[in-house]
Formats: C-alpha cells, structure tokens, sequence
C-alpha cells in the first residue's frame, strides 16, 4: 500500500526537553559528542494512489492533527 | 554539523494506540482512507565527522536508549 511519511520535529527556537533528557542520559551512558533533538514520526498508508489531492488531505492532516505548529514543524515525505 | 537519523516505530505485529487514536480522528474529522501508525524520529547532531565508529555508536544508542526493541524496530539513516 502506498505510504507517505510526516516528519513532526519542535521548531528550532523551542526548548525540546525530551531531546534534552536523552542528550543527558546518552552522556551519563558514556556516548560522547551527540546531541538529539526528539520529534514524532507518522507513517501514513494511503487506500490507493498517492494523488495531488491525497497529499494536500495529508498536508491539512498534518497542519491539523499531527503537528501542533505553534512549536512543532512538519514535513511531507513522499518516495 | 553533521546530523543522524534515527527513526523509531512500533513493530508491525505489535498494537500502537496513538496510530490508532490518530487513525479515528482522521476519520471523525472527515479524512478518508488513512491509516496512521506514529514512532519516533530522533535527530541526532555529531560533534566532527560521522565515523564508522561514531555510527556504530549511534547504532548502540539506539539499540538501548532511543528503542524498545521487545516492541519497537528503528533505522539508523545518514544522508
């Protein structure tokens, strides 16, 4: 079945405290030198073709549903 | 800086409430023929270059930290 990815990531000016507490404990583990931001990521399977008109419903899915865009940014990945 | 990607889903044969949750508001919302299953997706910022050493260390982490792999699966992605 087709599927189109969302990426949900929090926008760069905006604290990401999970990202924060998994930088924190990847450097209390012992890994050195990384830093995560953490977002969500949604896998959308489409009943049949992947149209212009099924990407922009799943645009207005992911402006509406997925990301809260007031600190969240999105991005629509088709392959 | 050098960014991994780490993205984290929940393994096919395991039930994932939030993609099921968000799958029904699509529908209530009026979005037709979707289906949803959310992970995770951590973005991962590398001091210096990404090394083979420096992947199999993201690879570690994200076999011990950024999944539960009992129910999750995660793909390790550098571009």
């Amino acid at each position: 079945m087709p599927r189109v990815v969302v990426n949900v990531m929090p926008k760069p000016e905006i604290l990401d405290p999970q990202g924060k507490a998994v930088t924190g404990a990847l450097q209390r583990l012992g890994f050195q030198g990384l830093s995560v931001r953490q977002g969500k990521r949604f896998e959308v399977e489409v009943d049949g073709d992947v149209t212009p008109e099924v990407l922009a419903q799943i645009e207005r899915a992911a402006e509406t549903l997925f990301a809260n865009t007031v600190i969240e940014s999105y991005d629509v990945v088709t392959n």
